[in-house]
């Protein structure tokens, strides 16, 4: 039997913990030979439910769920933590400004990157799904002067699955003859789903699209797919959500395909002119040990750069009205 | 490419289904290499919401996912179908007699049963999650009388895990190491979960635990579980209920462990004397081609028999208060 890898989840009682933390026990993100401690954070009044959820995974007599601590300590949840999903963020209220909801989860997450800084292993994968996820993955790594930046990365992977799966329908063709697709900046509608360079069976998208399609249909299908999922369903995305967070940490921890990449927001090193230590989505290729590299040698259309940088300009709005706590 | 499997889930924008779905998709149930197609039945009110879940699932870009049919009528849902997931129940309201419930679940599910008798493949599973799930299946196959008996289990795949898991955390050992569990009887309150022959690491669980924690504290736990995570979570257990029903529908589609079983509500041909028809929970082998046989060389105890005898009686009960649709 191999040694557990611990695995923390904040929200652990969320909508989207509930379809995540169930799948992971059961093998999807690391294989059914690969046992795991699960580490669950919640806020202290949510730690009645915690309860009730970790009551049901038990009731699964999962094989490879090998301990579950619950607790409503930072410290306590990222011990020696090797795999971290930062799920738990405060709901944006009626009537509550953008700079108020980006203050209030600016808190929690400084407090989680002091805490991941004192106490997470030195390896650790930090990807965050609490929005606004990019500003958010900034504050925590921030605040966790002694890891890597590279140990950390805002999900954007919800987004490139939900473009992959637009082109595929547009094309009809199956999700995996899709390969190439970019997410490129914040995981928001500013975001910039990009067709450039994505390829369907191997033919180039754009051969297969007309211009119009790209920018009147797809482009803000991608951007406000969200919103078009809470009209629809009454609740936001949970289990897209989750299995975009399996999907993305499966292929930072265990690498990507080889003609592939996936999009990620990662700290900027200045790759396309997009500042440097921002947290934004790139395609990034990764290792089979784990190494991530953003791809950085594509050629970029007039039409895209404009894109690239309105949502670019975004995260530096979001990042001074975050600035104290950095 | 294997040819395609198709699964038809009902109740699927629900929460169970909510759990249950993108399991099935990501390869959880059938594996990596088995396409699938999904077709999920909803009430008319609830196709809306079961249209958001679609769109999710489509978000989840699976690539074992061939086709998504979203419908209100049983006779499209159960085309053709290989594996079916009877999920969607009328909950109990406040007030609401065990008869009136048992009535407007029945006819619901009479309906199924003549539609599956129809259109649903000749060699075709339904697992019955919808409570109360026995009754409910013994109505659907009543109402199914082309269809082999043997076409239908009602779940107590979840009672069954609870079960193993109270035994595990009893002995401080993993749910892996404990065989042999049975889950006699109905999925309510009257069930009997039987240690007599379960072992633990190979050793007989009678002789690791003392009687009076069998009776006064690891069957009324087993028993009234559901009603626990209702009080902690303040919602009915679903994500652990979704992940019975894809262990139990596994084993029965491709076997038990050698020298373990599952509990399953099956057609009783008599064993122990519980009466021939009824849908009632036994030990229950199946082959790697997804034959069940009933375990009936079972040596039964004065004490297991009193209980097995209660939960039977039951059972009849709830059948004669759905007599007139069988």
């Amino acid at each position: 039997m191999k040694t557990p890898i611990v695995i923390a989840v904040t929200g652990a009682a969320g909508q989207i913990s509930y379809s995540l933390l169930f799948r992971i026990v059961s093998g999807e993100l690391f294989g059914l030979e690969q046992p795991v401690i699960l580490r669950l954070l919640e806020v202290t009044p949510a730690l009645e439910k915690l309860h009730g959820v970790v009551m049901e995974l038990n009731d699964c007599a999962y094989p490879l769920l090998q301990k579950v601590i619950q607790t409503d300590d930072p410290k306590i949840a990222f011990k020696d933590a090797d795999y971290v999903f930062l799920v738990g963020a405060k709901p944006r209220k009626t009537g509550m400004k953008r700079k108020d909801l980006l203050e209030s989860n600016a808190v929690i997450f400084a407090e989680q990157g002091k805490a991941l800084n004192e106490v997470a292993s030195r390896h650790v994968k930090v990807l965050v799904t609490g929005n606004p996820a990019n500003t958010n993955t900034l504050i925590t790594q921030s605040n966790a002067p002694d890891l890597s930046p590279r140990c950390f990365a805002g999900m954007t992977m919800l987004d490139h699955n939900r473009a992959i799966s637009q082109l595929a329908e547009k094309c009809g063709v199956r999700s995996k003859d899709i390969k190439n697709m970019i997410i490129w900046g914040n995981h928001s509608e500013t975001q910039y789903p990009d067709l450039h360079h994505a390829t369907v069976k191997g033919q180039e998208a754009f051969s297969l699209v007309d211009d119009r399609w790209v920018v009147e249909d797809f482009i803000p299908t991608v951007q406000h797919r969200g919103g078009a999922i809470i009209e629809a369903r009454g609740l936001s995305s949970a289990a897209s959500a989750a299995n975009a967070a399996i999907d993305q940490m499966r292929a930072w921890a265990l690498g990507t395909e080889d003609n592939d990449w996936v999009s990620m927001a990662v700290f900027s090193d200045g790759s396309y002119g997009i500042e440097k230590g921002l947290f934004y989505s790139f395609p990034v290729r990764v290792s089979a040990d784990g190494e991530g590299t953003i791809v950085n040698d594509l050629k970029i259309e007039e039409f895209s750069l404009e894109r690239m940088q309105e949502t670019e300009q975004e995260l530096k709005e979001e990042r001074l009205a975050v600035q104290h706590l950095l």
